[in-house]
């Protein structure tokens, strides 16, 4: 049951509100409660808020491929939207976004926009064999269990996050042979997915490099979001992994499937990985 | 043996040359000998020029992470780039990269630079076995084989490419269940690979939806190439992959290793296709 008045705006959509002046330009007031631990917004919650002032701008009514430069850690507060349109077409329209505080640009970030169809697809990877959601293990209410390293953020209180106890290994001191992690997401208010939620998704998770006990911090580089598909109501399967560690550096893989097992999402980062 | 004069610049290093004019300007000679088919230069190729330009204007030597919108074709001969500098700092650099021709803006491009290091990887993905190079099927030197529907594009007579016969049964009228393909890729004047020729390799193999038999084009909407290390002398392996064929759109995914089996670069990218 929703925790919310159904009513009142979900928690997500209010944080990731875009408005427009008088002027015509676009506006955020950034939200502390998506942080990721250390007051550190989210890079899937600022690129989704930078994702939702595209589509504004567009056209077309979703977020299809995205990809953003992180310059610096956005401060929670007033930020302001810069859209840029590119060519536009019938099927999809370019544009460049920058979200910029008060120190100047935080994230600036190519957009591509279209509007997803329900077609049948010729091809999908199905979704892999995961536990079932109410086997697994909510990162949330089992703080106490986790290294002391390990924050528990903003982020997980309102992205219900529920690790597949087959890769959680790590928040009870065991650490795997690779950096991989699958879990259950949705919004904690139960709020629906749609193709801007799927953009907060794609970089939800710690870093994988946490399941071989490396608990340090990663913060994103570059983020490439591919949105494949409308999902459908209900809970999402994350998979997350790097294909490599070394020389400071780590990249995370994310594919997500909505709750018929579609493929709904892709993302891939680079980040930098403690040494 | 390389079949050029050694003290010529190798094919790749003429077609990618940034020149800086008097006023500063950056600008490059796109080679229509670098097309895909019918003209269209091909996307990896344009990419590392755009790079290219984007380490002249950078303190770091190598680029890390470029993600690319594809706005129109851009047509072969002179090119203009635009390298606007973000961040700074002394692990990396960000900055902008427009390459336009005479009808406008082609390509805008988040770069992300820095200097790679020799660093022994925490964790890398293994190479997964393939067919030794000299038992695969060169593109170039098999265009009779292949459906008339398929151009051999000027691409493949400067990046040799042997397919793994595993993964071609597509050029011999036999379809796969998965779109996957496999190819040992080195330029045919064996140039060495670095960091700029990953960017190029990146993009370098037909449509995965042709080891399907859907035949059609797949021009790209969006490219994100992470290079991870400077690659070893030699053939370098790519594996690419489609998640998703649907509604009109596909993704390409790729990973690269060199001769010493060390993944050296990642792609990922979402392309318009066929319906």
């Amino acid at each position: 049951m929703p925790l919310t008045d159904p009513g009142a705006p979900s928690a997500f959509d209010a944080a990731t509100a875009v408005t427009r002046a008088e002027g015509g330009e676009l506006a955020a007031l950034l939200d502390p409660g998506w942080d990721v631990g250390g007051g550190v917004l989210n890079g899937g919650y600022l690129l989704a808020v930078a994702a939702r002032a595209a589509v504004l701008e567009s056209p077309h009514a979703h977020p299809v491929a995205l990809s953003a430069s992180y310059l610096h850690a956005a401060a929670a507060g007033p930020a302001t939207l810069t859209v840029t349109p590119a060519r536009a077409g019938r099927t999809l329209a370019h544009s460049t976004v920058v979200l910029a505080d008060a120190a100047g640009p935080a994230l600036t970030v190519q957009a591509t926009t279209a509007t997803l169809t329900a077609d049948e697809p010729a091809f999908s990877s199905p979704m892999p064999a995961a536990t079932p959601v109410e086997d697994c293990f909510s990162i949330a209410e089992n703080a106490h269990l986790a290294p002391s390293s390990v924050v528990v953020p903003g982020l997980t209180q309102r992205v219900d996050t529920r690790l597949d106890p087959l890769t959680a290994g790590w928040a009870l001191g065991q650490s795997a042979e690779e950096p991989m992690m699958r879990a259950w997401l949705r919004f904690a208010d139960e709020r629906e997915p749609d193709p801007l939620a799927l953009v907060t998704f794609a970089d939800a998770l710690p870093p994988t490099s946490w399941a071989l006990g490396r608990f340090g911090w990663a913060p994103t580089v570059q983020l490439q979001v591919l949105v494949r598909a409308v999902p459908a109501p209900g809970w999402c399967l994350v998979e997350a992994r790097a294909s490599e560690i070394a020389g400071g550096w780590i990249d995370e893989d994310y594919r997500i499937w909505d709750s018929t097992g579609r493929l709904v999402a892709q993302s891939r980062q680079l980040a930098r990985a403690p040494r």
